[in-house]
């Protein structure tokens, strides 16, 4: 049994497992064949935060592979009040076959997977997002990027999608060059996972304060909200101390010739990203988010496999 | 790629097509035959106002039709808050293959059909309610009436089904006479549309103030809530003025002999219609709500089939 | 046409049948075999309260069965409000083909099966929860317990579970005791119509406020949460009169040897049963939890069949 919580968990060769997964299904599904390859599995999806995205995809994808996804918010399930997540998990454990969930703790997500006896996907946590990730780099590789041996930037707030980045790239062992203004860094245990698992892959992992030298010459260039959900209260401190993070042209023209721009949405126009940049990349940007439901089924369907080792 | 927005964007010749394809798809639903003419498609069913009635017809018609529908509500996506509509379109437009949205404003309506390459249908906005309309007219047409030809009453509040009466009587040309309080007229921009359109169709279409006379003799009789969501404030006010137009058996007795009597639903007894009224039409005012499911189905597999004109 | 509103209503034999069709169903779904019993048939859930157990369970249940199920949460609809109940059981009526209700009033329950001309399920009410009871009966016939011959002794608070218990055993002869708190008791109209079926199924009905008396060589103990929803501000109060009703390791050693432990869920922990007997008896708890799945197809396969009976 085997759960998706944190990249930190996957090997480098699971990780292009998975990916080849994505690829083929996503092939088929181009043709409009959807082979049942969860046939008849259900799949609860678990929201304490609300998500577009997340939930799009996951629902159409697993019914694109033959299961039916049930869409449980925090209207109908409230993970650790009333009961404890052991006992849900117990419940669910004999009434679906997988369960998504997009929680705030990710030792939530432990204790379900722990319990359950289900595979656990990770849909969004405050610690990580290794969904997106997998979106990510799967967008990366049909646009020709070399997903083990590219630079990669990431400008902006230190935050889930920072940490998976980290992760990614200390498994994979491409370049990472993280610029956060000071007093935003990820945090520290994650850095420390990073880089002890760099020394294995031989991941290049740069943390720094400087967005310029972050971008100089980068392959891709990423960055998420300033702001992120529970934290309006803080808009305008944020906006102030972020200043000179905008991804904007002179930005972008630091960065290698035809580098890449992703942005996991939503994209907040004039702060972490310009306008004009924004829809240059939009093909991109777009691409990356449909990849969403693609490379979620290659999770999926390899939860599933692994499901008896 | 056609969306379904307003009656005034689709011909007479479309809307009888529409409604044969619902007829023929009823009669098959009628002996459980199920043909999958979307199959594999899903259905994005955004809601920024709930609805038992457009969300159970959609929900269960796109099923019947072989494909799957996806149930958005206002705690799961904020059309325009958050991001742009034009992202949350493109996002969705790699995601499913039809959306239907009950909004506010027809303008959200308008950016999600120019930005999601897919076909758009409207599930009820401020301005127009198409999709009642055609279940109206099916209703209406199951019922014996020639629909090109009959003597409509709309009694009550100029609101979204007024004026998507206005907009189905000057498409088919049949008699519309609409009659509301002072004040509560169905506005101007769209009583024009309806005076143009009328010249090419020979509808006649009356506005007035004076229920009796707009009921007097008419094959139809509608009407629909005087106190619309967001207006419950108003109901005071609004229930003194409208004093009068309130159909009762005294208002149908000027109607035409086995004259039929419509109502969108909820319907609030003593206000806009009397128990008896409601009651004593209630067969077809059910037979009305059980076509939502019918003619959306027509709907939808005609903005499909239109898919690629 | 058959409804499934309180086991008061169903006969002995009918609920031995629908425990049958139960079975035969679950060990079939054990084997992975889903026979479509309910193709194309669209279940309605509607939830005043929101549940996850109730949720889950009736929606992988009905698609399991080969129909498809709408969750409609109290956002989407609002029984009695806005519109009467026969409207909206007469929309329904339709539109889908069975109706399951979760609601605060029995009555409510009883007007949707009056109108929509559709089987209708209780899925719990502030009187009854026969869904639940029928999982219990399922669980302790796996178990090996004779449930027509058994002893239950029901500690607790005198709520919807209790009087289904007095339905259960007053229909299927088995011997029950129930020990609440003074003040606590269950309904007196409940009881007297356990008492009066009691009289024909030769059940023995015993009410009292001993926990120890009623627990004494029983073949079953279970209990309910003391504080249900809505009665949190009452929880001080209750918690201190409800001393000595906890089902903890000494109250257990009362009962016959093996005597099994049930639980609706959730579960309080130090309240209503001991942390250390919750997990002593989990498997039966966790069984029983699973089998609402199990047992409310065959209600709902059950339904089915009677709709021209």
């Amino acid at each position: 049994m085997r759960h998706f919580l944190t990249l930190n968990d996957i090997s480098k060769d699971e990780i292009l497992d998975i990916l080849q997964i994505a690829k083929d299904i996503k092939k088929e599904a181009l043709n409009k064949e959807y082979k049942p390859y969860l046939k008849d599995q259900f799949l609860a999806m678990i929201f304490e935060k609300s998500s577009t995205r997340t939930r799009v995809s996951f629902e159409v994808g697993m019914q694109q592979l033959g299961g039916k996804a049930l869409f449980l918010s925090n209207k109908d399930i409230q993970l650790g009040r009333g009961e404890p997540i052991k006992d849900t998990a117990r419940v669910l454990g004999g009434m679906v076959d997988m369960i998504m969930a997009r929680v705030y703790k990710q030792s939530d997500l432990e204790e379900l997977a722990k319990f359950s006896n289900l595979p656990v996907i990770n849909g969004l946590s405050d610690d990580f997002h290794p969904v997106q990730l997998m979106a990510d780099l799967l967008t990366l590789d049909e646009l020709g990027v070399d997903i083990t041996s590219m630079k990669v930037a990431y400008v902006g707030d230190g935050n889930n999608m920072t940490n998976s980045w980290l992760m990614a790239a200390s498994k994979l062992g491409f370049e990472l060059r993280v610029a956060t203004p000071k007093g935003y860094e990820a945090p520290k245990w994650v850095v420390d996972i990073a880089l002890q698992n760099a020394k294995q892959s031989g991941a290049i992992i740069k943390i720094g304060n400087d967005p310029k030298e972050a971008i100089n010459s980068a392959d891709v260039v990423t960055t998420d909200t300033w702001v992120s959900m529970g934290q309006e209260d803080e808009k305008a401190k944020r906006v102030a101390e972020f200043n000179g993070f905008c991804v904007d042209k002179d930005m972008m023209n630091l960065a290698a010739p035809k580098a890449k721009f992703l942005h996991c949405l939503p994209a907040y126009r004039g702060y972490e990203v310009s306008e004009d940049i924004f829809e240059l990349h939009a093909d991109e940007i777009f691409a990356e988010a449909h990849n969403r439901l693609h490379a979620q089924k290659g999770v999926m369907v390899w939860c599933d496999r692994m499901r008896n080792e």
